[in-house]
């Protein structure tokens, strides 16, 4: 079956893309948590954190740097955001494609879940 | 004043350290919510996640990784963790100086915070 993210980044399957990059794409949470929650995705498929290899690094990085980005472009960055990545079913991960879940808009509480 | 992570890396104040590379070291958070609870923050100083520039995809990706590596040594990489770094105000940063919370142990619920 194919990955439901594999195919918003094909653009076979509709989402509410906010940011593109030659890496990544970001588009709104489904089941929003926060006044802004965005998902920033690779458009490679990697199934979970722990498949990304030492060779990732920057690629992983560039997921926080495009949610950085996001949040200066809509001017909440130094109001403050929260970014998040769950790794399997403890977590609550229930797509099987890393994304990164940012969310601002209201205050944040601890624990993170 | 000094800054509270820095002295960690430095040595000059005490800390629970679980991880170290090049790059990265990982205590134990001293107000733990989970059974795991670790900071994986970069050796050099950096405020907040606003202040990464592009140059440092690698670094931020190497936090992750550090995580990564630690819950496969630990053996909790398959049942699941959680990453969350919080920026400024509204997401509860205490501490600024960057740290990724590595989470673990009991299932993480959502919303994350």
């Amino acid at each position: 079956m194919a990955c439901l993210f594999c195919q918003i980044v094909e653009g076979t399957q509709p989402a509410d893309i906010v940011y593109t990059d030659e890496d990544v794409i970001g588009f709104r949470d489904i089941n929003p948590q926060a006044p802004q929650h965005v998902l920033f995705i690779p458009r490679r498929h990697v199934s979970t954190i722990n498949d990304f290899g030492s060779e990732d690094a920057a690629l992983i990085g560039r997921l926080t740097l495009a949610a950085q980005d996001y949040a200066r472009q809509q001017g909440f960055d130094e109001e403050g955001y929260r970014v998040v990545m769950n790794c399997n079913h403890l977590a609550g991960q229930t797509v099987y494609h890393v994304h990164l879940h940012l969310l601002a808009g209201r205050p944040l509480h601890w624990p993170p879940g």
